[in-house]
Formats: structure tokens, C-alpha cells, sequence
């Protein structure tokens, strides 16, 4: 209850004070002092009253509420927020907001996060460790709740003073506290599943640097062995243009640029069919680098899948559009950035988070089958 | 100069206050009274002395960083906010993250705002009214500096107090004073011109609904007429699948689905070319519709573009992926993004805004050119 005597119920003198209009909202909070006094209480709980935050009366709250209404007075969010100690604000950092799978990631955060009344705070860390660790301090001058890193580079981000620590999905480095990853041994696997499904007994890899190729190989070279064969493998860089290099030397053609891949130790001989025969069923560990395998077959004359097997992996929005259309292994974007999200609200409600690992999917279109 | 007689510089205290650690940073700055108390100072100037704004003697500051870094405090970047009066937020609206062409105009906006030490504050409005709608009342719980909405359905959006407007990227509506748009209908003279370049003179467009297709229609009738040829027309949603459907209607196949468009009064007649004979240049107002107008040819064996030359629009990353590679009419993403932001920071320091209209490019490739 409040301490002094408050004001008469403002409704009756809405009309004299609607004609000495109060100053509008200003950031450092002049109205609120007005309502305070108008309203007999501090100023503190004003800001309780108005945010439906800590221990206010009813009684109270509905005065402050009627006081500011009348007054015209609309708290200042940095204000409210300093008072609430919570931002509503959610760090997120991705390598490039540009890039198909990374935008159905953002698409489910924002979707649930907007469901709690929170907002997402972009940055972008290009795909590379120093703008990543930029874009991480970049946001952290605001008062996050919250952090995601898709892709992260960096085994540990900046220290986090307000919350246990960021989400981590699908990141480069492993072993970290709180992430949602996907099973990209088991995608691979399925991979190699279905090209062998499609009776194809010459096989080929199409992968890139880093961590997830590794895994997608590791499922794929398993199965693989498991049916007795082995593949020719050929490294790029994700980008159209590095498969289009990958399919070209695969089918034996002259090989420009020279991006091969130095074969690490321990990895699979370099294939039982002959050399002068073209695989007739190749894995690529992205779809971008699947359309550029298709594309060295489009050129050859080759057709898909009568002589050849192409799958993808991602199963970003192009696999549907490539021609033919492109069979490829789901990654579960929208549910994984829904996953982190929940995960985020999680940390911010001190509960434990852990890591989460989804399955991939087989996405079967028109580039594998049965051969002709 | 400080009024009351600072305590001894903090050096010689380091080793005795990091043992009694104090209390880490909490939301509200409690550590800030200890740095004005030991500094000799009021709690505004450590404020402005630690944001590096306002008047602050460089003694003053010196005196009141050493006791910052002493005592470990760290300011509270929503404090320092609230006395800065600006929380470098910019807020960003956009239909649907993952469209490609978005990705592009938010990478672009991100980039300038991150120069300027400001983030993205980010909301999905779904290409619906309501959602968005409801998305800037979300945001503006937030104390923007500013606002970028693309593809805004709402002429107007919520009164914002602290600002004079939002900067609309290639709205639906009309007239809006600071906006940023591509000429639509040069972009489709340019389509023309390519398809009359390529010797075509049995032409079809694949529109849309709404402001930017009819624009597009208009500079290609323009065009068309002027050569002294028309064209049959056929309506879609952008989709893949639209484009599909309407190249199969323009082949003269079997049209599942019934989508096709009203000839609204005053358009274009049916076409010169005998209703069984197909377009030979088609000019389709969006990538994927065109995606879906060359499936429709692959299906029917017509090559592209010996018999059939075709023409997309945006020029997004799947344009190129495209078989065979689209040509395309470029919206120039990037510098348009970066145009929206620029906007945005003249409008915050109180600078005129204007609208700016982009001019879009032909970006050839293998999709058109001459006829066997």
C-alpha cells in the first residue's frame, strides 16, 4: 500500500490534461516522476507496476496503470529492461545469413523466440574465426539473455557474465556443452544405403574440408566396406564449382585447378574399378557440390540415374530445383533451430541444457534409381 | 575536476581488493556506486566517463577507468544505454529469412550497421498483414534506433515516437518516403530486349500477383508492343511449382491445377502466334517460376534455348544453378541492403531520407541466345 495520500483518480481530469499535452516519452524517463508523484508511489514502483515485475498491489498497479494512461506515459524499454534485468534480446551469430539451410535455422528461432516475446540479435561471423570472435563481442555490448552460434569456429566464446554459456549447433569444434548437432556418420550411411539400393557397385565421394565431411565419410566408408567395396574419393569446397572439378575428374576428363584431395592416413584405397570407367554412383557431402557433379554429367552426356547416381546432402532449397531433381539427405534445419531456441530459454531459466543430436532423413527424388 | 578529494590511485590496492573479489557485474550497477564512491566522482560521470560520452576531463576518466578495471566492474550495457539515449538497434522486418534474395539485403544491412557499431534487430513478418503487424510491436518493445521492413504489405507502420520513420526496401505499397526500389519496369524491358536480341517472336510472360510483377509486365508490353508483337500471359505465385504449371500451359499441355490468371481490362491481347504452336521466349517474373518453366521444357524434350530461350528475374543464387544456367534480371541485393542501412543512419542523425531507386542488369547465361 502506498506510504502518502495519492491524487485524486485521474478520469476527472483527463480532459484538462489532455490540453496541456504531457511531454512526450523521452529515453531518460521524465514522465515517470509525474506519474510517481501523481500516483503516490516511488518511482520504483512505477517501473513494477508497468512491467508486471516483482511485488506490486492490485490496488497499486491499477493507479500507476490509470496515472499513466492518463499522463500519456509510455515506459522507456531500456528503462523497463534495466528494472526487469532482462533484455529480451537473444544473440545469434551465423557464418552467412545468405546460405539457404542457415535461414530455416533463423526462421525457427525467430518463430520461437517470438513466441516468449524475445527478439533475435543478428551478427554475422563470415564463416571465419577473428569476424566470429568479433561478432560475438559486437553483441555482447548488448545485454543478451541468450546466445547461438551456428557453426561456430571458436571452441569457447567470450565470457559470458549473465548465463552459463551459448548454443552451439552443428560447431566445428566438438566436445561443447550445450549443442544441437545431427548424426552426419549416420548420414552418410544412409547415403551409401541407397546407392548400393540402387545397384551401383563403382562409388565415389565428394567431400570438403572440416569436421562434418569427415563424419558424412566415416558413415559412408562403413557401409561401404560393409558391402565388400570400396570408392574413389575427391575433395572440394562445398561451392558448385569445386563439385563440377570433383565430377570431371571422377568421370577421367582433364582436371583444372588442382584442388585435389591428399588422401590422410588410413583413409580408403583408391577404388577396385578400373580407372578408365566413371563411377556410377557418387555421394557428394553438399548440395551445392552435388549440382556441380550433376553438371560435369549433364556435359557428358550422362544420364541421371539411368547411368549415374548423384545424392546430396543438406537437403537445402536447391536439391528440389537441380534437374533432375536431387535425392539428398535431410538435414532437420527448422526442428534443430527450434531445438536451440528452446534450449537458449532453457539456460535462461537455469535449468540444464546437453547436447542434442538429431537423425538425418533420406530425401529420394530423381537422381538415384534404378539403373537403366 | 572532481569535487571531493579521490581516494589513493587503486594500483597499490590491486593485490588486497582482488582478493575480497567484489560482486560481479548485476543489471543494476551496483558496482557503480564503489567506482564513483573510491573515484571521487558522481555515479553519471563514471557513466560518461566509461561510455566515452559527454563532457568528462581526461583525468577524470583516467581516474575512473583505473577504478573500473580495480574493482572489476563492468559497465551494464543497458545503464550505459539508458544514459547514452541510444541502444544501437536498428530493427529489421523482413517475409521470410530464408528466401535467398533476403539473405543477400540482410548480409548487406548487417555489414554497414556492424561498421557503425550497431546490430540487427531482428523479426519475420511472413508476407502477411497481421504477422507484420505483430512483429513491429514486438520490436518496438525494444528502444530502436531506427527500422529497415522489406517488402512491407503495411503503408504505414506503428507511430514511432523516437524517429521519423522506417526505411522500406521494395514495398508493395506505393509512395512510402523513405524507400529503397528497384525500377521494375526497366527490368522488364530489359527482358524484352534479351528475348528480341535472341530472335524471338513467339513471346510469353509468367507473372504474379501484386505491385512488383505488374511493373514488370508493363516495361516488357512496352517493349513487345514497340517491336510490333504481343504476348500470351500466364499468372503464378513465384513458386517453382507455379512455373511448372504455367510452362505446361504454354506448351499447350494438359494445366492441372487451374491457377490462371484473369486478364485484368486494358492488357495485352492473346497472343499472334497460333494457339498450338509454343512460345519460343519466355520471360518468367521470378527465378524459381522460371526453375519450373524449364522443367516444363526438359519434360517436354524442347531445348533450351535452341527452341525455347527463357528469362528469369532477381537473379538469386539458384539462378546459376539452374539447368541450363538461367539468365536473369539482377536485382542488386547487396547494394540495396547497404543503401536501406545507410538510410536508416541518416535518419538517425537527423538527415533527410529520400527514396532511391536501383537500376537491375541483365546477367546472361545460357538460358537465352540465339535459336538453332
Amino acid at each position: 500500500m502506498p506510504k502518502t495520500e495519492p491524487s485524486p483518480r485521474p478520469a476527472t481530469q483527463k480532459a484538462a490534461l489532455s490540453s496541456k499535452k504531457v511531454q512526450s516519452e523521452k529515453v531518460r524517463g521524465a514522465g515517470i516522476r509525474e506519474v510517481a508523484k501523481q500516483a503516490g508511489v516511488s518511482i520504483a514502483t512505477v517501473s513494477r507496476a508497468l512491467s508486471n515485475e516483482g511485488v506490486v498491489s492490485p490496488q497499486t498497479r491499477q493507479r500507476v496503470v490509470e496515472w499513466a494512461a492518463a499522463l500519456d506515459y509510455k515506459p522507456s524499454p531500456l528503462g523497463r529492461n534495466l528494472v526487469r534485468g532482462r533484455s529480451d534480446l537473444v544473440g545469434l551469430i551465423v557464418p552467412n545469413v545468405a546460405f539457404p539451410l542457415y535461414g530455416e535455422i533463423i526462421r525457427a528461432i525467430g518463430d520461437v523466440l517470438g513466441r516468449h516475446g524475445m527478439s533475435i540479435l543478428l551478427a554475422s561471423s563470415h564463416d571465419d574465426e577473428a569476424a566470429e570472435r568479433g561478432a560475438a563481442q559486437h553483441l555482447l555490448r548488448h545485454a543478451l539473455d541468450g546466445g547461438i552460434v551456428i557453426n561456430s569456429r571458436l571452441g569457447a566464446l567470450l565470457p559470458l557474465q549473465r548465463h552459463s554459456g551459448w548454443i552451439h549447433v552443428a560447431p566445428e569444434v566438438s566436445g561443447l556443452p550445450h549443442r544441437v548437432e545431427l548424426d552426419n556418420e549416420a548420414g552418410g550411411a544412409l547415403a551409401a544405403h541407397e546407392l548400393l539400393a540402387s545397384q551401383r557397385r563403382r562409388l565415389a565421394y565428394v567431400g570438403a574440408e572440416g569436421r562434418e565431411s569427415a563424419e558424412r565419410e566415416r558413415g559412408f566408408a562403413r557401409v561401404v566396406a560393409g558391402a565388400g567395396l570400396t570408392y574413389r574419393r575427391f575433395g572440394g569446397d562445398y561451392s558448385e564449382v569445386s563439385g563440377l572439378r570433383a565430377g570431371e575428374a571422377l568421370l577421367g576428363g582433364a582436371v583444372g585447378g588442382g584442388s585435389g584431395w591428399t588422401s590422410s592416413a588410413g583413409s580408403t584405397p583408391a577404388g577396385t574399378f578400373p580407372g578408365d570407367t566413371f563411377p556410377d554412383g557418387i555421394f557428394a557431402a553438399g548440395d551445392l557440390m552435388a549440382a556441380g557433379v550433376l553438371r560435369s554429367l549433364h556435359r557428358r552426356g550422362l544420364r541421371v540415374p539411368q547411368q549415374v547416381a548423384v545424392i546430396g546432402f543438406d537437403d537445402a532449397v536447391i536439391a528440389s530445383l537441380l534437374y533432375p531433381r536431387l535425392t539428398s539427405i535431410r538435414q532437420p534445419a527448422y526442428p534443430m533451430g527450434v531445438a536451440a531456441a528452446n534450449l537458449a530459454l532453457r539456460l535462461l531459466e537455469g535449468q540444464s541444457g546437453g547436447p542434442l543430436t538429431f537423425m538425418p532423413e533420406l530425401v529420394r527424388r530423381e537422381s538415384t534409381g534404378p539403373p537403366e
